[in-house]
């Protein structure tokens, strides 16, 4: 029987998945998901135009799996009553750091993708995935009543914390020395969230 | 009049630091670099080793002219009498801002580049240059009395401040929207900076 197209295109994405978490975008290749799903190349370009639009969609999922990561994360912290905030953004940290590197190639492959290369139709779509990852951060800081930010400096503060975190998360793949790595990410991450923070309290 | 062997890599590194910032290090190719030399792409090989070396060169070079205009931008505010801490690491950041810009494609290359790949014996040299980096930050707080940090937590806030200004400068491109890009990337550095000192004012 043969597959009806929602079927072949999950199947595709399935198979690029696997073929990124394996080996990057360089690994991403239509001749291999076209043997792996038994399907013709051509049946790619038909169901999704480019292998860049592939890429996209790979990459809205990863983006929902890390946005599901943090709402899990958000509940955990409901549900055992930590409300402390300082707690609650190195708690979404360590969602974040924990998630790169279990998807450390298909992050790479996420972060040095141009999101320009997607169908406009698509795009709005895939920015919102990012708005919602800024939206749980936002969420923790407009729990904190105490912090008294207005709307606008508390989505720029987590944008400022999402992209310093990242900066401290990516950074370490500079430096030669594996050893202590993790803990040396940990440092820097609870340096820059408790500074940051103090710093909110006393604007 | 043959070369001697310093100017050949002279002239090796050179056309490979113009071959990545036209194209980043896809663009690093042996053959190229020695039809432009006009030598053996064997030669480059026995003068290098690998091409890795080669982009490794090509880095530390790149990190220098950022180190170099990190101690001008140092200088520059002496002479103006810049004393105020905030300005001085806005500064700092501006620089790196505008460095960034003007070596994109060869920056994205260093990033992307594993510093693991180096051979031993200049692997120090390369780290060395990253510590010049955060010295740099390290030097403005130092001469900060006011903040009272003590060497590690000095260095600690120094390597935070970078990551996280590096990843606020990064983040960007994960937008869509080029318009007023600079602007915002600005406005989440100055917050950062802003926010983070008087972090460190009120520990």
């Amino acid at each position: 029987m043969a597959l009806d197209r929602d079927e072949t295109a999950e199947r595709v994405l399935a198979i690029a998945e696997e073929l990124i978490a394996e080996g990057g975008s360089a690994n991403l290749k239509a001749r291999t998901i076209a043997d792996r799903a038994g399907i013709a190349v051509g049946s790619i370009y038909n169901l999704f135009g480019d292998l860049d639009q592939v890429h996209g969609r790979v990459n809205m999922r990863l983006l929902d799996s890390l946005g599901d990561a943090g709402m899990r994360a958000v509940m955990r912290m409901q549900t055992e009553n930590i409300t402390d905030t300082r707690l609650r953004l190195l708690e979404l940290s360590r969602t974040y750091l924990e998630f790169v590197q279990a998807n450390a190639q298909a992050w790479a492959a996420l972060l040095a993708f141009n999101p320009r290369l997607i169908q406009k139709e698509a795009q709005e779509a895939y920015e919102k995935r990012l708005d919602t990852l800024l939206e749980i951060i936002g969420s923790v800081l407009a729990l904190d009543q105490s912090l008294k930010l207005d709307d606008a400096t508390r989505k720029l503060s987590a944008r400022v914390l999402w992209s310093s975190v990242h900066g401290i998360v990516i950074n370490r793949s500079t430096r030669r020395q594996k050893i202590r790595e993790t803990e040396d990410v940990w440092l820097q991450i609870d340096h820059l969230v408790t500074t940051f923070l103090k710093g909110m309290d006393h604007r």
